[in-house]
């Protein structure tokens, strides 16, 4: 798929609008994206014993990923409307990072790469809240689209 | 200041909670953060001409950012409502990243880390958004509380 | 219709996921629930007269379910959301208790009992704060579904 | 204390509004609630192993409770928005019942029982919908305020 | 009062923002303002019968505009967040319009023109929702601050 | 078409529900909407330069209409939920006026009217919030639905 060249929600007056997407195809789509949270290896072991959680951390996080992928078009504001049908968030975790996938599908007519970054993102943003008071300085980063699957533009992965 | 060595938002068997925050003192708080965008320069061509922007994608991802900061308490679960004073979302680009720095105040009980934060995190997003049809595999990094200041822990700036 | 055996909503590893309804049919679906208000038989005198309310706590409590069912999936974090297509709140007294009934329809792909319930839920907290002053013992009680219509399960009725 | 002989949310003239409480102290306020689930013997094992819980349905409900808490003023017509201090949801389960407790403290000029009660029943309904695959007839009951503190009514306790 | 001569939400680069107000003491202020709905006289009779509303209409609309005071940071981008002290919505009609009033009251930093304003707007919109089907040519007009009282900039009353 | 003789959202015992358009037909719908903002000629000059914008303050009236569009049915209590296909919110100046005019597209069972009305509203009380440091006196008028098209009742143009 080739990138455009232009952008599409800016008119050429230079406004800004919500495109009308009503000619565009109602189909099955899913998207899949990741943020990272690098913090130090003593707060890792905070959050998980061995593979284990210790309580309630991740749950809090993903419940308020899934939450915040149903608000997308809230928080973003050109960004459409869209029945999701699906979303996940998972945890993996190494020495000193906390990596966050989403996964959310729809039955719709425009992508749902921003529902999976916004869900991402603020289970990245939760998880920074609960263990600030240990480390202010953590760092998010790494949001990115991994893949994307249905619509006009076909399939999608991260090289 | 010193960092905690617990999870304060966890309790001892392992649930969440929003911390009582009843005893704190209401003081002045602010924070700054910052989030970065990374695409090709030829979209960072596409959002600004010279020093200018080019019609209104700035605008939208300010807008978006500011309201995030509203909305911080509804999107991350055990974060504490606050009445905010003022919030500012400013960009700056170089040749691959445009570069969000937020600051966020309030006169309140508990600090405003988070919606300094969310501000930048919402406000990255949305561009992101706007530049997806021309470069889907753009990346947002380095999100990050730059300062704080105000309540018991006092100033912190990032090293 | 048999129930289940196992917490759909929760994967095998023991995390929480909304889960993907992308495979379900869209067709009209209805659910009915109740929630029911106990206080004492002034506090009902206070409300209404004969059959008619006096002046309009019904109605503020009707409005406040109908919006809440449209809430339904910001509120319950592994519901769908859903386009409804149609929502009703009655409201019938005896002595003692105020009875409210929801019914709430969609043509979509999951059932809508957790919007009737909601919305019964909702209205009933409603009544309570307007009745708090002059009971604040009133109790909330035998929220539940009645009936639902359409999807794979077909027809339930409360027995 | 003694309860009120009128609505004070109902003007004489019969229409509703939202009361001033400009005049009322600014003090801490407690309140403390309940909600109970009804389903069968097996289902509460499907939740919880001896103590226990198995995996995340508690965790869910938890947060869900916590983010209504917040959210009560938007939910509730007549209901003023306060600036939440603090807030738990815990649960505890006998053969057949799961029973959430919940509290909710500010420091502000309307008490929180309202916000107490959306908590428990917001918790409550999120377990209804993680269990109604195998309990369709699962019952909510016995919402209610347990205790209040603060304000000019002063110290309340269900009898 | 004078008027001031420039967008204090814009700074001198043209970006917006959210004021910083952390300085302004925090006093009672109080907003009214109102919004009119033009219509034909038999829908008038509609909603009314002599001094009399015909069942819910207005209280509907009185609902929708109390809930929207309290909304309204989360709709005007620049607006403060405030705690709200008390919020009214009356009607009043003549032979082809409907006047809707409206007060707030805050103990707060910023005043309440904003919330009495969007309390109106959203209740003649909702007014309009419900008369649509009968006069989609219906118009909503006047809407304007009628009073404010409170703050640096003191009393205000439209000449 | 012809305008009906009742009041559609409101039932025969005067109560208010949301309809049921279970139904009705889904098919794409367009309606246009205007609002129009009075203010002195000196505050238009502060607001743009000739035909160009002076900074931001069109760009985020634009943007709160946008958001306001995707939030009507939370707003205005008996609307449906529909999904949005495309949003314009669209400036124009004459000596002392700011006419705003929106245009709204869904593919769905019901018109779009009220989520146009609502984004030319909440824009224009956004500028409203912008100019009133410098002319507290400025009035939104002329609220009103311009044309729409699709569903049963076909084109409608204001006359």
């Amino acid at each position: 798929m080739a990138d455009g060249t232009e952008l599409t929600h800016i008119t050429a007056d230079g406004s800004a609008h919500m495109v009308d997407v009503s000619g565009k195809a109602t189909t099955k789509r899913v998207a899949t994206a990741q943020a990272v949270v690098r913090t130090r290896p003593e707060v890792i072991g905070l959050l998980i014993a061995g593979d284990l959680p210790k309580g309630e951390p991740l749950a809090v996080a993903r419940v308020a990923g899934i939450l915040a992928a149903k608000q997308t078009s809230s928080l973003i504001p050109l960004c459409h409307p869209l029945p999701l049908s699906g979303v996940t968030v998972e945890f993996s975790t190494d020495e000193s990072t906390i990596r966050i996938e989403t996964s959310v599908s729809t039955t719709g007519v425009t992508g749902v790469e921003m529902e999976a970054l916004t869900a991402a993102s603020v289970a990245a943003l939760t998880l920074y809240d609960m263990i600030k008071a240990v480390d202010r300085g953590a760092t998010i980063t790494d949001i990115e689209v991994l893949s994307k699957s249905g619509g006009a533009s076909g399939e999608w992965t991260r090289a």
